[in-house]
């Protein structure tokens, strides 16, 4: 695995933006959030009127050791149901991938059990799941460079189509415990301020998946310094995935949408093996799980939206691209005060 | 000026769609508040599923005497400019609309200046502008039944035509000011906390705009039991206007997008005429505007989204159009857990 050169942003492109909104229709900063992201993702693409058509969630699956210990409100085979469901087109992320007008590719990187080929899945399974981390690591190093290797690639070939907007989303029973662990290895917060309810565990469960994630820290000691290290210690598959997506979608000057608290998890990993890789992610919701905030704030990353989401599969990026959308359709479209004969303030 | 009789809330629609969400493959609650949202609009529209595929934000256009008197940082000619940029489709709401597949219907309901009969413009004067707050009424009771029924009119030429989603905006320099008074009156909050800067006033053009409000509502003193009283003292043409949209629309169960600050005076005095109307009515976002949040506050309706507007012409409501979409969306075409062969938790 080699990490692919993250060029930087381009200044001079997220000025020009800058100056087109001052000219628009509008008080200046009326459009907030919007006229500032539209600066962003000027700088992002290098194109003073971005507008970005083809867009795609990656939702990366895969199977967690942990999944198997009383740590998720769900079974285990929900991860390969909810595979098909995808393929089928049933799932939240196909609703509303379909009504932003984005396509859904679907990577089995370490689901357990296997698929038959079928259009939309990419099949490229590194294990059958991880094991679990509540005595030693997930997965080897090996493993871990393998699986950040195959969302480079995935990202890499969406991009060669023409991809230029790309969304992150998973699926894995039991993968907020180690986005949980990785959260508190890289932030230095206690295992109990990041530890959430996932998808739905009452208090008793919730005490068993803090008490695993305490464990697993301190049987892998994982180095924060060392992202690879934390990656295949406490992660997971899906997660490692992910990484590689953020890192071969920025090296191409694609922003990188991220869904929630598995998505930030990913985005640590990333941010901890090419800090330039930040200035390409783009914070779409703020998650009901708890660990959410502090995965934002130590990337900086302001979310776009707060609607109570805890789903993941890439639902609260895919929401997001409106707004995206939305940024670049502004400065691209409105009229200017001269254009339109309005008199500025 | 006869409002129309408002009817109940379906509560059987919306609690089918309750126990619809719990069936889709997703954790129960997981999509948060478009879960919520779903169940809402079923029960305004009475359809277990709704689909709300023709929508419209009609933006209501007038002068104000206020704008007059330097509590604007534009010239009150920017009003009509604006109004002709919309027609022209160059404004922000315009943009925002394509993008939103929703139709923008202008009205001239108070501009100062006359226009000529053009695409997408309903012209139903009814004055010339208001007249200044400072020292007396903006209009005549008459007048603001008047402009009432010019909403209730538009909202229901709308929906004969199969409208069934209506966001709310407005085109009027100077309306922040006439908006603050409103608040100050219905809610009893001080001038001071929520009067903002508008288009952009700096520190002594919002010390001569407050100072305005303190003495429209010293001379005028509305009452605030008495919405009609309140708007023809110290509201404005296209408040009423848009208060009368909210009745009309509310009346033939089609929900109403909120805009920001202006719309939400509109609100309260709709709410005023009639409470049941907060029923059907759905806060698009939360403005930078100061007073805004005492609005929503009192009309108990939370904001989808928060991206630091201040615009108006309808932008934050068109914008949340997508998560009203994406709500009914996930209701209708998301499939079961029995449907899909997927393990509940």
């Amino acid at each position: 695995m080699k990490i692919p050169p993250i060029p930087p942003i381009l200044i001079e492109a997220s000025e020009a933006a800058r100056r087109r909104q001052a000219e628009l229709t509008k008080p200046h900063g009326s459009l907030g959030r919007l006229e500032d992201l539209s600066a962003q993702l000027a700088g992002m693409t290098g194109q003073t009127r971005p507008r970005l058509a083809s867009k795609a969630v990656i939702v990366m699956a895969a199977d967690h050791g942990a999944a198997l210990e009383g740590v998720s409100a769900y079974p285990a085979e929900v991860t390969h149901q909810m595979v098909l469901n995808f393929l089928h087109g049933g799932a939240a992320i196909n609703v509303l991938a379909r009504q932003a007008g984005a396509r859904v590719v679907v990577v089995d990187i370490g689901v357990a059990s296997e698929f038959e080929e079928a259009e939309g899945l990419v099949r490229r399974k590194i294990a059958a799941g991880t094991r679990s981390i509540a005595s030693g690591p997930a997965m080897s190093r090996a493993e871990a460079e393998q699986a950040l290797q195959v969302g480079i690639d995935v990202a890499g070939e969406e991009i060669r189509r023409g991809l230029n907007l790309v969304a992150t989303g998973d699926m894995g029973i039991g993968n907020t415990t180690p986005s949980a662990a990785i959260v508190s290895a890289i932030t230095g917060l206690p295992p109990r301020q990041v530890t959430g309810r996932g998808t739905g565990l009452d208090n008793a469960g919730l005490a068993r998946k803090t008490a695993m994630i305490e464990q697993a820290l301190l049987a892998n000691q994982p180095d924060p310094d060392d992202a690879l290290d934390v990656l295949c210690k406490v992660g997971g598959l899906e997660i490692a995935g992910l990484a590689g997506v953020m890192l071969g979608a920025a090296a191409a000057r694609v922003p990188v949408v991220l869904d929630g608290f598995i998505s930030g998890a990913a985005a640590l990993i990333a941010a901890g093996l090419a800090p330039q890789v930040r200035d390409y992610l783009l914070a779409s919701h703020l998650s009901v799980e708890i660990g959410h905030t502090a995965i934002l704030q130590h990337l900086r990353l302001p979310p776009l939206l707060d609607l109570q989401l805890r789903l993941g599969e890439g639902t609260g990026a895919v929401l997001a691209f409106h707004l995206i959308e939305a940024a670049c359709r502004i400065l691209d479209e409105m009229a200017t005060f001269s254009e339109a004969g309005v008199s500025k303030g």
